[in-house]
This record gives structure tokens, C-alpha cells and sequence, in this order.
């Protein structure tokens, strides 16, 4: 029977879902042949045709990783400080989706602290990010939201206080449910308005 | 040639002490008995008499994570917020050291993430790290250093900052040189203290 560009497509598909839910609930240390075989319902042996290495498999998993991330919905509630806000919540897991998304994140920590390509890559990816806050950190900080000081140390220090709160979220969901989370974070939020929110 | 408790107790320490650059180097994921062979210099026939599995293996390094974290030195230099100061500088990667401690913390998150239990024994870890924090904070109140606020949602979120920042700065040592990463954190206490340091 001839293949076909849509079946080629849809088993394309099929892999990466696979590939996914590996790396959601085993992680980058779990993430086998054998293991996305068995969940695909597949032999390792398809899987080769797909993977021939482990490494493979891995460059795989992160550029999935990275193109869904650059994927996912994105809010865009307002400008100035409600931009920040926004940044910061599109970070946090809260919800299923994005529970998986920061646990494979967190995962891909240990490769890519080991690769120093990898590592380069990583603290680019970061840097960007940083950037992008700090954009929106200044435009609140002229609509007078924010008061003045570096706008980069701010951003940055937001980065590293959302960063840590994802950690703690997904060791102990329990204790940082979907509203502790946002409540943590407007709390953050608030001591950063400091002066600006009083004035 | 009998062995004696001496060479024993040396030998211990020589794996302990490959074990430990190994995850430093590779983390939880480069983790083999042939990587520590190599390390130690040694057969891997001979580790697999200290480490007959895998798993024997990765138990003992966090364990070795978890004996040398409890046993590094840690800062005593006042009461109230600068022990707060304190315990939140003793957590980053301040000193070529703390880096490689924090390095393998991270690295272990991976795999403690996988492991439902050991999952739910890293959140008991930070939440006992929190309840910790939460007491100086109080501390830190009652002086009049810190404004009145649930002491255990700052002591949360000050631990997310902390953790946060670690990532950063293992990812970007470039970017997060010693004194950036103390100026981060005493912009964000100044912050914290708020209306009570300028009270």
C-alpha cells in the first residue's frame, strides 16, 4: 500500500505525542527508545527508522520542546505592569498543559547543563527572555506603574523569582496550587509597584 | 594484603569523591558506573562491588548531596533580616563549591521528578527549607526590619527567587558573577523591607 504525504504526517504526529508524554511524566533521564515505542504502541524497531541514536531522540525532544513552547497561547491582557503580569503568569504551570510544559523544562536543565553547546544555547534563549521583560518592565515603568531603577535588574530578578516558583510548583503542587501561584505572584508584583503604587 | 578499616574508610572517600565530580560534571544523567570507573581510575568491575545496579548507584549520590549540603559551612552573621540574608546566600552558587552543590541539586531535580516518592521527599526537603526561612522572617518582623505580611508567603517566595537565580546563574555564570547575584538579592531584601526600611 503506498504511503502517503498525510499518513507521513500523522505518524510525524503520533511520534511526537509520544515523545512528549515520555518526557512529561519520565523525563529527558527516561526518555528511551523503548519507552516512546511503548507508548506509541510500536516497536523499537519503527522507531529506529524515526531516531537511529539516542542522541537524535534527545535533539529531538528539545527542538519539540522549543517549538511548542514558541507555540503555546499567550495572554495579552494590557500594557505597562499588566504586560509584566502577563509575561509572568504565561510562565508559570497553571494549568495541565503547562504543568507538563515547565516539568520537561526543568527535565532539559540536567542535559543541557552537561552540553556546553547546549548550555550556550540555553543561557541565549534566557538572555532573550530577559530582554523581552525588561521592554515591558520600562514601559511601566514610563506609564509611571513601576517606579524608577534598572530595568534589566528588575526583569531579571522577576525571571528568577518566576523561575523558582515553577520548581517549587511542580514538587509540591499541593501546596502551590493554581491560585497560591498567581496570588504569590501579585504579591511580587505589588512590592515591585513599592513607591509607584503608593504614589 | 589484609584491608584494613583505614583503607576502606579511604577508598569510600576516593568514590565519594569521584561520584561527586562526575555529577558535577555530567549530572544525574551522565551518572554511570563507567563514568565514575574512569574518574577514580579504576575497573568498573570493582565499582560494581560498591554499586551492584544503576540504581544503587544514583541512591548513593543523593545521598552524598544530601550529607554534604547538611555539612557545608553556613553563615551566622547577625539575627533578623540579615539571617534571613544569610540563609538565602548560603543557597547560591557563590564560591566554585556551592556552584558544583547546585549544580547537582539541579541536575537531581530530573530525576527526583520522575520518582513519586522521591518527588514527595524533595518537597518535604523545601518545605522544611521554607518553615526554616519562615522563622526568621517572623524574627525579622518582630525587630521591625520587615513589614507586618504572612512570613510564610514571604518566606516562599523568597526561596522561589533564590532557586530561581540559581538556574540563572549555573545557565550564565557570564551574567551572574558573585557580586550581581548578592546585588539581586539585597535589591530584592531593600524591597522586601519596604515601608518598614523606611520607616
Amino acid at each position: 500500500m503506498p504511503r502517503t504525504k498525510g499518513d507521513h504526517e500523522a505518524r510525524r504526529r503520533d511520534v511526537s505525542a509520544a515523545v512528549w508524554q515520555v518526557m512529561a511524566t519520565r523525563g529527558f533521564a527516561g526518555l528511551t527508545l523503548r519507552a516512546v515505542a511503548a507508548q506509541l504502541g510500536a516497536t523499537t524497531g519503527l522507531l529506529t527508522h524515526y531516531f537511529p541514536t539516542k542522541r537524535a531522540l534527545v535533539a529531538y525532544a528539545l527542538d519539540l520542546l522549543e517549538e511548542r513552547t514558541l507555540a503555546r497561547p499567550r495572554r495579552t491582557s494590557g500594557t505597562g505592569l499588566s504586560s509584566v503580569r502577563d509575561a509572568l503568569l504565561d510562565i508559570l504551570p497553571l494549568t495541565p498543559e503547562a504543568t507538563d510544559s515547565n516539568r520537561i523544562w526543568v527535565s532539559s536543565w540536567d542535559a543541557a547543563l552537561s552540553d556546553p553547546e547546549l548550555s550556550a544555547d540555553y543561557a541565549r534563549k534566557y538572555a532573550g527572555s530577559r530582554d523581552r521583560l525588561r521592554e515591558r518592565v520600562l514601559a511601566a515603568q514610563e506609564l509611571g506603574e513601576l517606579p524608577p531603577g534598572d530595568p534589566a535588574q528588575i526583569a531579571s530578578a522577576a525571571q528568577a523569582f518566576v523561575l523558582g516558583l515553577v520548581v517549587q510548583a511542580l514538587f509540591d503542587p499541593a501546596a502551590y496550587p493554581r491560585d497560591h501561584q498567581v496570588e504569590l505572584l501579585d504579591a511580587y508584583l505589588s512590592r515591585l509597584g513599592g513607591s509607584a503604587g503608593r504614589a
